[in-house]
């Protein structure tokens, strides 16, 4: 169920579950944040910095979010949620996300915008370093060295 | 419960619940986009057009969705959701929403694009003139004459 | 939006929503929970004691639930949450939640056991005298005198 | 990600997210039951009978569940959830589920109680033998023979 780093991006599965389709048998729309962001956990699992989503010192909220809904993810649908790093500047990183069925086809693309901030204040900080760190390290960005 | 049309745009209003906060206390960003689907059902409940989410002929997936998270919504949050309709076109019309605290003050703006769909095909038609004669009722969009 | 007190019972509403319900147009059993929760949420903030979910020095965990599902919640139904206590002990409190639809008509029958714990140890606590004095104060306990 | 039958039960895995822990950074009790059902999916599917979710002519919907929460299920927790069958008779299904993290702890403990029902109609039928017939091939019930 971890995902992995691949070529330049990391990769996360997600099945569309019962409780998230409608009445249409189609994966509401929302849903498709929830499989990037669980994508995003995983990403930070692997590098350590999990401590980000769970009581650490500084967090990363969403500032922004959008998607682009191509064709409809099913119930049972085993999707394949791809991670790239699509920006990163002194205050926020963005992610780009494709959510891919069995057969490759595109369901939808997503992007995640995360600002760095203060875990108490929720003030802007700069990014700390440790977080590009973790990308470089599952070659997701470039070494800064 | 039910939203009422207003000035221009129609309004609805949702509680940050405790399943729907994460870790910091601060409704998980996905939340934002039920919040405003939520006004968007209790528009068509208004316009007699709940059909479209619930076995009608045709139906209005979403094909975008954005939204800009200025301020934290916290477990409790009153919060009020401004329907507005940006573009309405031969085949998709978008709403702008405006979440706003009790103070009055923005926490996020959404946007939604919704494509007209045949139920059973799937395939794209044209925006059923019912859509748009019931948001020219609630006084959305001009009268078309 | 927010419950009232009632005869030795709490009240709440509650509108089965899209992104709720299932490939049959009826709400996931799992979100009867939700609703009762959120009516649960409604009585500790009528009560002052909302503390107890966001970050005060003790927590009433759920350390039991069971529901009876008797007919189907559909999407747009607008439900009354019924509240009472069912039980109070050192311990742990239980409720006893009736979800109705608009005619009156049981949809299911639902039981929450809570038990305090310390908010950093998670370890039992006795249930502290404010709960049952904010009860009493609601008329949903006999006062205790 | 796909469950397997193993000795008489049925395994599946889950992993705790950061959308479905609450202000405590504890799963809200609720996902329990979306973390079983998503197990009861894995069996129909790997029965063959996913039609009962999904547009089938017969239905399983919930009429009763219950659980009791052992201990905290904690963001990224990868949980275990064993399904046995615990009943079977004319009209439903019991299915037992245990919880456990990844030292074997046992988190919950949950039951739920499916009965068969027309897909149009939704009264109640008798327990279409392919049911039985798929449990029995993942020997989770004695074959009938």
């Amino acid at each position: 169920m971890a995902g992995q780093a691949h070529r330049g991006r990391f990769e996360h599965s997600a099945t569309v579950r019962f409780h998230e389709v409608d009445r249409a048998g189609i994966a509401f729309f929302g849903r498709a944040f929830e499989y990037c962001h669980a994508a995003f956990e995983e990403l930070l699992a692997a590098t350590g910095l999990d401590h980000v989503l769970d009581g650490g010192a500084w967090r990363l909220p969403l500032v922004g979010a959008e998607a682009d809904f191509r064709r409809p993810m099913r119930m049972g649908d085993r999707l394949r949620v791809e991670l790239e790093v699509a920006g990163l500047d002194e205050r926020s990183v963005t992610f780009r996300f494709t959510l891919r069925g069995e057969d490759g086809d595109v369901r939808a693309t997503v992007r995640h915008v995360h600002a760095a901030v203060d875990a108490d204040s929720y003030e802007p900080i700069t990014l700390p370093r440790e977080l590009a760190e973790g990308l470089a390290r599952l070659s997701l960005i470039e070494d800064e060295g």
